[in-house]
């Protein structure tokens, strides 16, 4: 997706819990943010949108006129030609809910009496693809191809190939976490037993390290690992391995040439990265095949203090789908 | 790839131990074909590939002039920017090899004197990669999308997606067959132990039913098993549930629209799609996911009595790389 398109734009991604915006100038840089918690069901992430974008433009001192467009991104699966939602459980979203004409029209609603103010478009977009599309914007990248490997509540990537989002035939492209990762494994929601996300997730990380709960799963286990603890770096270890093996699915079927993890165990920072790319180094050091593939170069992290996923909505909220 | 272009095309599909050609009319339709066996060298590659367009050009009176130009799909990799040859193994051909222009001026010096003589362009494709186009094309869906998965000596794919070629960055895109399936199993010649292309491939049949040696191991596998063999029913469920995990990995990571299994063990027909589609269907039967995923459908064979690879490479020769 290029970015030489002229307009300010808004992104917002709407999560299980919270909702981030942020404003894209012209250039495409990203500017003033907000954030609010999501509440669910379609009428609150309606208000919740609306109340963000308005906020955005208010900050700005933009009209709805100045604004190219909203993208919208979020977690489920979502008719980009219609703006309609067809399965979004995590939100409280009903299917068949044209939620990007609603967000418009109560957008207007508040922006009414205003200057500048209009129906502006709104596009929505799965949320990994629009963070896919944001971390290859955030690049500098947004004509080349990457994987954006989400560690979440659960493991999937969106995917940006020659510089285009790959949706899929059916939005199902980058589920990964039902690959199966250990047969007769641990059951997941899905039906199976043994799928890589119930490995390479932050619900595994929280299943395999309890521990002590004044902080989140992750942070424990990493923190216990660094100080000695066995436990936890067997643990950290078979965790590091698991994401290991999603990037070496990701790498091995497309080619991507980056894998870019984010979700919220990415939030880790370094130390994941370490892990994970020492897996995919001793992986390379069995095999030249591997090893040609430079594997643990092409891992990154999501970068910190930028709502990707947002950037990448606004780009969408830029273009037709 | 659309076929909207004019102009007749040639075809070369070069293998390990055959060459097919086929000569594809200006509306894409296959015509002439010609089986030529392989031999090894860049020297002895050319010879063939020369000779075997002379003889399609021939059969149809055509002159060099008509031809768009022609297209090799062989099993390695190539830059289909220069026509050079970077690495192929199987047909004892050294990196740096520039093939696209020696068959040139090879089939430029035999046609020599005839009418419409002149340079035809040549332009290198990976042979699965060339497979997937034509296996796109057969279906009559240049602008669909589907994986191209052979079953050969080894497991890999080749994908078209969104009507395009998809390479990846290193040419590694399709590379299934190096993904751990059975942790600590079988070595695999490129240094991993376990690796899936050791039990769904040709070769992983050879060694799993080494049986009576007077026919193919696919088909002396598959004959045991039609016949109540125990032991051969064990070992074709075993290759099924290995063919079955290539195809969700292809399924769960492009969610391309089709699988088209290819490749000298789909040559088995009918009983090996029944048996890999009963696998798929096993799974759907544990998890809602899978099932509305409908993969048993979205698994079909190649098409018989047409060189796929080779009407791939014709579709290659009528385009800029």
């Amino acid at each position: 997706m290029r970015t030489d398109d002229t307009g300010w734009s808004v992104g917002l991604d709407i999560g299980g819990t919270k909702t981030l915006a942020v404003l894209l100038d012209p250039t495409g840089a990203p500017g003033a943010q907000v954030r609010l918690p999501t509440e669910r069901g379609a009428d609150a992430v309606v208000d919740t949108a609306a109340t963000a974008a308005a906020d955005l433009l208010a900050r700005a001192d933009l009209g709805a006129d100045q604004l190219t467009g909203i993208g919208i991104g979020l977690p489920g699966i979502v008719d980009p030609g219609t703006g309609r939602v067809e399965h979004a459980v995590n939100l409280g979203i009903a299917a068949g809910v044209p939620l990007a004409d609603l967000v418009s029209r109560a957008l207007d609603g508040r922006l009414n009496g205003r200057r500048g103010s209009g129906p502006v478009p709104v596009r929505l977009e799965n949320d990994l693809n629009a963070a896919a599309l944001g971390a290859a914007h955030l690049r500098g990248d947004d004509d080349g191809d990457l994987a954006f490997l989400a560690l979440g509540t659960g493991l999937a990537a969106g995917l940006v190939l020659d510089g285009r989002l790959h949706r899929g035939a059916g939005g199902a492209a980058g589920e990964i976490g039902h690959l199966i990762y250990l047969p007769g494994g641990r059951p997941c929601p899905c039906g199976q037993h043994g799928c890589l996300e119930q490995y390479a997730s932050g619900s595994a990380l929280r299943a395999a390290w309890p521990g002590p709960g004044d902080r989140p799963a992750p942070v424990a286990l990493f923190e216990a690992a660094a100080a000695g603890d066995p436990a936890a770096l067997g643990v950290q270890q078979d965790f590091a391995e698991a994401v290991a093996t999603a990037v070496r699915v990701l790498l091995l079927t497309t080619d991507v040439a980056h894998v870019v993890i984010g979700g919220g165990v990415s939030e880790l920072g370094a130390p994941l990265l370490q892990v994970v790319r020492a897996r995919l180094d001793h992986a390379a050091g069995t095999s030249r095949f591997l090893a040609s593939m430079r594997m643990a170069e092409r891992v990154d992290l999501a970068p910190r203090g930028v709502p990707v996923g947002a950037v990448g909505a606004a780009l969408v909220g830029r273009k037709e789908p």
